[in-house]
């Protein structure tokens, strides 16, 4: 029997096991669900344990990392696998259709948080393992898989989980299934990846909210005041003002706009599916351009006075607002920070107080269109999907894909199984049973043809 | 026995009764307090019977009214008081010190969510009355109550409720208290209000939260926007920008500078008491100016994306945020808000859609230095707190005296007994209790000035 037999006899029981993966809260941003994410950390080590792998969980100063690997033979190539297993918050609940920690199936796609981010994905190279060995097969290379449970907040302790263990972590190549296809019609390998810089900004005013009958116009606002200060940081022509910002940004490479120009792109569906009239962006730049290379700066959340029902007429004594920027290859998130925070002391009147707490943040990536492995992975999706994928990018940041680069010296696949409009971090996140079932079949395939082009 | 001598020997019980009073969550923005709203209203109602007075209570489509008189004789002037048992949104609980339903003293200080603002107040003219009468003493002019329980939503039903009972409420004065003196050394009567126009500024975006990475940099964000927009309407000056906003507002009058000098005013201490390193306002005006008699605009509440812990990486699908403007005299609150609308429609980027909520509002007053009923204000004022009051201005806004004017053809006499530090609508809001006392002493003897002056 054929890892592929494997999975087409299984499939019922696979889908059971994704929805006790997914029942898991393990949302890795808020403390109440620490021992969730334990408990689903730990469910996943059974999981690997159970099909042959030898796995261990290293504690970190938050949400431990998930170890596993299955080494036939030094000699030969290793690859090593990454996901994550922490979700976002699902909040806010009342737009969810279903539970989000109770996954459901309507019209071919599973619905719950995590189920393209990342929990379904990496889940389904799990898949692929298990049917290559329970078909009888042996791997033709050596295994490791590193699944996080941090992913979701920026990964704080990775960075040192990598430098402590080299040695173990030794591959030849890395594989992350972390982001989309092209379309529902377009399998994909994507070749590059936007950095994030992270930052919450504080403002201060009166000690209290106080009367806006007795003091408003005698002091400043701070709801209006971070409104002028978050409208400052924009031009007219949708560019970010901090200085310097665009000082290590290169325009689009002619290989990116080639590639950008093969792939369809119908405007009005794009914003039909949004829901939106009319799209905004920098002054110059095509949609791709500003979704995928150019560097961008949103608020995330904002929140100051009273947000109840019905009126309070007051001057609140604080607002704040959550920033994230999205960085592109050679934009320093430690350098973008600070400059930003320079740039708002500057702005910043003296009738508050301001302050800029610090996130830090990844680097953009950009992946070597002429690499050995890009060819495996094509191959591998085309046995999968039954189609040869696409190159393009992404605008969203997966930081270790950079930390394997600069700490391992490993070039990454990202082989993406999910869709764009699959409401990653939105309600109703879903993923597509078909996806996932081609995405068990790709990861069943890839070991092979890693193997076969490690011998060319 | 005198009324003094009564309020003197029944201090106790006195603060008894108004902690019963203040016990009561009468919050009238918040529908879950409907029947607290109504709970309180009874148990003053009872109060008012109890002492001799003929109550009566007017339902509305919210929150009742409650109306109590005492007619003495048809051929006596008749005073009529104005006060509200409804109370401001504690929220945010955390920041008080002790219970806001359940009254304590500290320091001299009763604390407690409608302490000053109005419970205390109103009470007080209660008291002043009761007084009278234990005291075995007789009214020497006929005495009216409207208690109404939604002047912290802005009263949207008290013009009617004034239309349709202009026989019953016939007067030839009103009194309010629902100010503040100068200071805790100078007793006060105001001479003016600013007026209000409340809105709800909504802004969509995406039809979800979409994820920042890959859409951010494509479409507009909401969040940003609504900062945008906000930041929008003061220009470098603290002017408001909407257009025609200043067509109808006058310099402050001589009269007005006058008494504004007369006024001290220690910036140094004013900065100290709100926790601010510097003021800001309309460029060219005083602190006392841009207070009192210069028109603003506050954001009291803002909303939009992930406000939870951590953070959550997404461009929100909405944003929203509160906006009072205070009013002065001869702005139309009806006007101003339709301006705001089309400026802001004017403003909005179309790639986001925009709704303004209109609130209503009110018209700001402005009080005849030259009325009759002044110096009996004064000198119940000087029996009460044993000095005479200065006169000033309040940028607060109390709807209900322009109504009388416009409705009811009354003047109104604003004799504050609260003070400005009194966190009127924030949390650890206070009443001294000492102005509390004085403020039952002057209602006792309000009744015999006003008397003794329309014999004049």
């Amino acid at each position: 029997m054929s890892a592929f037999e494997y999975l087409a006899q299984t499939k019922q029981g696979r889908m059971n096991d994704l929805f006790s993966f997914l029942r898991f809260p393990s949302v890795s941003a808020q403390s109440q669900h620490k021992d969730d994410v334990i408990a689903c950390c730990n469910w996943l080590d059974q999981y690997l344990k159970n099909i042959g792998f030898a796995t261990r969980i290293f504690p970190t100063k938050r949400h431990p990392v998930l170890y596993a690997e299955f080494i036939v033979s030094p000699k030969l190539p290793t690859i090593l696998y990454y996901g994550h297993y922490d979700v976002q918050p699902p909040e806010p609940y009342e737009l969810w259709e279903s539970q989000p920690f109770e996954a459901t199936i309507r019209d071919g796609y599973i619905y719950a948080r995590g189920s393209v981010d990342d929990k379904g994905q990496v889940f389904a190279h799990v898949k692929g393992m298990e049917a290559i060995l329970k078909a009888g097969g042996q791997f033709p290379v050596n295994i490791k898989f590193i699944i996080e449970g941090e992913e979701e907040i920026g990964s704080p302790n990775l960075v040192d989980f990598l430098k402590e263990n080299k040695a173990m972590l030794k591959a030849d190549v890395a594989v992350v299934s972390d982001t989309a296809q092209f379309s529902n019609t377009m399998p994909a390998i994507t070749m590059g990846l936007r950095g994030l810089a992270a930052a919450e900004l504080y403002v201060y005013g009166p000690n209290r909210d106080v009367h806006s009958g007795t003091f408003g116009g005698a002091i400043a606002n701070p709801v209006n005041t971070l409104c002028a200060l978050v409208a400052q940081l924009h031009d007219k022509n949708g560019r970010v003002t901090i200085p310097g910002f665009y000082r290590d940004v290169k325009p689009p490479s002619k290989w990116e706009k080639e590639q950008f120009k093969k792939l369809p792109y119908k405007e009005a569906a794009y914003k039909k599916e949004l829901g939106v009239s009319a799209l905004q962006g920098e002054k110059g730049f095509s949609t791709f351009e500003r979704s995928w290379v150019r560097p961008t700066l949103d608020i995330n959340g904002i929140t100051g006075g009273y947000q109840g029902e019905g009126g309070k007429t007051i001057i609140p004594s604080m607002a704040s607002a959550k920033i994230t920027m999205r960085l592109v290859p050679d934009m320093d998130p430690v350098k973008v920070l600070a400059s930003l925070e320079k740039h708002l002391n500057r702005l910043a009147p003296k009738s508050v107080k301001i302050k800029l707490a610090k996130r830090g943040g990844s680097r953009a990536v950009a992946i070597d269109p002429k690499g050995p492995w890009l060819g495996a992975a094509s191959k591998a999706i085309k046995t999968g999907f039954g189609k040869t994928p696409v190159y393009f990018k992404e605008g969203g940041s997966i930081p270790v894909v950079g930390d394997f680069k600069r700490l391992l010296g490993l070039d990454t696949l990202l082989i993406g199984f999910g869709q764009n409009d699959n409401r990653a971090h939105s309600p109703n996140e879903c993923f597509r049973v078909v996806d996932f079932e081609n995405g068990c079949r790709t990861a069943a395939a890839l070991p092979f043809e890693v193997a076969a082009a490690a011998k060319k």
